[in-house]
């Protein structure tokens, strides 16, 4: 198979980590053996775990050694493999969403660690231009490794944007649950693998927006306990008073934010909008991308409907306990 | 990677040619060369076309031998493989959905194809256990191959379910289009690569089946000129009487029957069941499938919603010119 296909992997494997990994880009990566069988296919998961190079080393030098007893730690772990790797990975091909990383972050740089591994050539999607981390693709040409750039850098390129959005200010997404007949209202509409996975975006989100209409209806919570995870700020867009009984208030550690008017307050980066049909149709215009999920019914129960006029394009689309999602953005 | 990764790129390619084979079983098939390369991804896609392993066969010489021109005919590509594989495929491993076929159909056995080539191991997903086709893996046995039987075989069974109901009488799935906002009528609600792959399941259903609601709203054709192919049968359930200039009758080559009753009529194998809400409701037991697109659109003009309470199960999940789809089954 060529490039484009071990890069579709590593893609694929990255967008299931969409929007979880702020503030870090999330990342693919494929790793293949000197004679092209595939060792890995990992991502970054989550800002404190391994970069999906490093990961997908772990993963790749385990199934050659199955006895070896990695840390943890990231540091820990890159340390580890720059000695322990015993040329295992001489002469792989690394497929990778974006360009290897050059500096010294939470973790050393993955070009480095794919020098010291002795990789043959490594295949790359999107150049980094960010001033930090740039110039990983020039660390591994000087090392003598075959670079190739920009395979499928239109998809490498759109996963990347909310990395993008962040760093130039931010990133924001109108996240919505309908049955498969496009209903909602306050009842379960997804599986709760479904309701985990958004938890754990709400856990790296800074700020969660709703409507009014949302707060008086649902009475909302909009923690991330089902994901043990921290609360965002929550703001809350409405014309009329909120009552200081709603639930929203009573988790630790947030501020909630009461405004009339739709601008997203400064100094947010992450920012995730929940809501139904009105709010959607308020939004529309200020978001930056649509998570979509569809459940698995059709009930004669569903009481709400959507009504807006709106053309996505679809970007990704995944399943998560059955239930059906996607990533789409705005068509203008 | 695993027997179970390959095994799982395999039955992905295999479902994007769901219902599109009959009246043959969909297969996919991975080829790894003896050190673990992966050198082709397949899928039988149409009667009349290459087996999956075939198919997969051939793409892996290509590879390996860019200048080898390949006969298109399966028979002729068939005994062409068997003359020039010059042994590229020696020791290699084949993953295939289901188990190599043993009888000469209208292709010689893909069992003694996969032993001419020599591979070194067969992973397979479901057992085939039709009388004419069963015992392919006795003979790679028998030939000194290593076979493993049963790897995601519950996926495998799923997805080889459609053929089986063939066999043993027929199989039929509801077809629905809808808005992402569940909306739909007689306007264009998916792209046009959908609707060309709809009329391409069109090409190979022996029967097409609709209310009378959907005949006096839409007045469709119910053919398969998108795709160039044949008109299936037409079944009308109605009570009411037909308008005998209805377009559905100007189709030729072509039977329309008119019946004031549910029952699929006897003799026909591969059905295809097309309408909206009351019609699902009506026919939501009786249809073995679902298959449901969702357009990338919200809009203000969708006029008809559906009304029903239904439970699915999603069993696969794929994208046709930018509009998702699903394949389910019914929650009992």
């Amino acid at each position: 198979m060529n490039d484009r296909f071990y890069l579709s992997l590593a893609l694929n494997e990255a967008w299931k980590y969409q929007a979880l990994t702020y503030p870090n880009p999330v990342v693919g990566c494929v790793i293949t053996d000197k004679n092209g069988a595939v060792l890995a296919l990992a991502a970054h998961k989550k800002a404190g775990l391994p970069h999906a190079e490093l990961e997908a080393a772990k993963e790749a030098l385990l199934k050659l050694n199955p006895l070896l007893k990695f840390p943890f730690e990231p540091n820990e772990l890159h340390a580890f493999i720059g000695k322990h790797h015993n040329n295992l990975l001489k002469n792989s091909t690394f497929y990778v969403t974006l360009e290897p990383c050059s500096h010294q972050g939470l973790t050393p740089p993955c070009a480095d660690l794919i020098v010291t591994l002795g990789a043959q050539r490594v295949v790359i999607g999107s150049l980094d231009k960010t001033k930090k981390a740039k110039g990983g693709a020039q660390i591994l040409k000087k090392a003598g490794i075959k670079v190739e750039e920009g395979v499928l850098k239109e998809e490498c390129d759109e996963l990347l944007a909310p990395f993008l959005a962040w760093k130039n200010g931010s990133f924001s997404f109108f996240k919505l649950a309908l049955r498969l007949d496009g209903t909602y209202d306050n009842g379960i509409i997804t599986p709760h693998e479904a309701r985990v996975f958004v938890h754990e975006m709400r856990n790296v989100c800074d700020l969660i927006v709703i409507g009014g209409e949302t707060l008086r209806t649902d009475n909302p919570y909009l923690d991330a306990r089902l994901s043990n995870g921290k609360s965002p700020d929550a703001l809350i867009c409405t014309k009329k008073t909120v009552p200081k009984n709603a639930h929203i208030f009573s988790v630790k550690n947030r501020e909630v934010l009461v405004q009339n008017s739709l601008e997203f307050p400064k100094g947010y980066k992450n920012i995730m909008v929940e809501g139904g049909s009105n709010f959607l149709r308020a939004m529309s215009d200020k978001v930056d991308r649509f998570l979509i999920f569809h459940g698995c019914d059709f009930s004669l129960n569903g009481r709400k409907r959507i009504e807006v006029d709106l053309k996505l394009r679809l970007l990704y689309q995944g399943s998560v306990g059955g239930c059906s999602f996607g990533w789409y953005r705005k068509v203008i």
